[in-house]
């Protein structure tokens, strides 16, 4: 999406059969969406992909290299299908190695012998490091990479701990809803774009909606700057058009 | 996922900034999975990309390369950020063309004269065609890529009405509840995938229910060998474990 040299840019890799096979909605995307959205990122693609370590490696190295951050979602757990450590230390060409504070931390948490299963957990790719609350939510990171787990209450409340690591300047928002269909109003659209290149202009149709047709979203980190390309678009629509302007 | 040759493979890809920015939640992707699953076909990737014109041509052209079918979701309307056909275009090394059988479609829905904005919805990819109900539906099919309008009352119309074209034999799936903690079954897991390399295994902790710890999905095309992988793991849990198997 447009964005300025000093926006940070984000991807997210979310790792699941289950999402692709339709057992499992996922919501981790749409609430990761927001939430760098909120903290001035911008989200630059969302990839869905099957538990397969070189298709994890490959989807996470390529965009480890294209965007500032990483954020991947599930399979961190201890089964045979929880294959995103051995993935992204595969993307980075390195090994998968016990960490020793991680194994620590299990075994206090299981308070009794480690399986195999439980130090499959503690292996994480090698140079990877703990970040965030380490007593209750520490997260895996491997240089831009965060590796979540796909429990959306735990991927939440690991991204809110993480905020800070990654939050920057953030968007102004302001929106018109329009009466008349996109049609109507594609080429005054057209018009303030043109005089406002920079302006992230979103036209959103609405199926079968009484109160207005269209929802028209203007963004952009300069206020100003918004605020002129606002009052450009106004004056070139009908005001019989405009239903409410939502700032 | 694993899948047998005979399986029908697909790709989706969703096109929107409106998704990425947290703006829009999408639905259709969610929708088309379980469609899909219900129809046979496995789904292997789901990309959310920008409205880039170029980035819609690569996407859409190395899933056309790799799956058997391509859906795509959005940047169909007449406003500036509608890119889909140019993009799809673009991937396939075409140009955009007017389609005559649309261009009369649009003119008599709108019973008036043409404006630029209408006739941008009538340009396709050259060679596209349009297929499902024409009158009421019709859907842009370039090659084995459908393209789909983001609207989801529309897409998921559409899609219903193109369900013969893509589906096949159903996966069968069953079901285990579990009451205990994926790492005392991981194990069991592997044991069972080790003896039925074929089976398709989902493992999903449920977080703070109540009900039961772990979902365990298990999916084939083959019956026979499905009930035949169920009964080994059912044979290698403790009984106390299963809260229910679902059939």
């Amino acid at each position: 999406m447009p964005h300025d040299s000093a926006t940070k840019t984000a991807a997210m890799v979310v790792i699941g059969n289950e999402i692709l096979s339709g057992k499992v909605t996922d919501s981790n995307s749409p609430f990761l969406a927001k939430e760098l959205r909120a903290a001035g990122v911008s989200l630059e693609r969302i990839a869905v992909i099957p538990d397969e370590i070189a298709l994890i490696g490959s989807t996470v190295a390529d965009f480890a290299a294209l965007f500032d951050f990483v954020f991947t979602s599930g399979g961190v757990g201890p089964t045979h299908d929880d294959m995103t450590m051995d993935g992204v230390a595969c993307g980075f060409g390195v090994p998968v190695v016990e960490h020793v504070e991680l194994r620590e931390m299990i075994a206090r948490a299981v308070s009794g012998s480690l399986t195999e299963s439980h130090l499959k957990m503690a292996q994480i790719p090698e140079g990877a490091e703990l970040v965030g609350d380490h007593e209750h939510f520490p997260t895996v990171r491997m240089r831009n990479v965060f590796v979540l787990p796909g429990i959306p209450e735990i991927f939440e409340a690991k991204i809110r701990g993480l905020r800070d690591r990654f939050a920057g300047d953030p968007y102004y928002l302001r929106q018109i809803l329009v009466s008349v269909s996109e049609t109507r109003i594609a080429d005054f659209l057209n018009e303030t774009l043109a005089a406002f290149p920079e302006l992230m202009l979103g036209s959103y149709p609405k199926f079968a909606n009484e109160e207005y047709s269209v929802r028209l979203t203007l963004e952009s980190k300069n206020e100003d700057y918004l605020e002129a390309a606002l009052a450009d678009l106004m004056a070139r629509m009908p005001e019989s058009y405009i239903v409410e302007v939502v700032r």
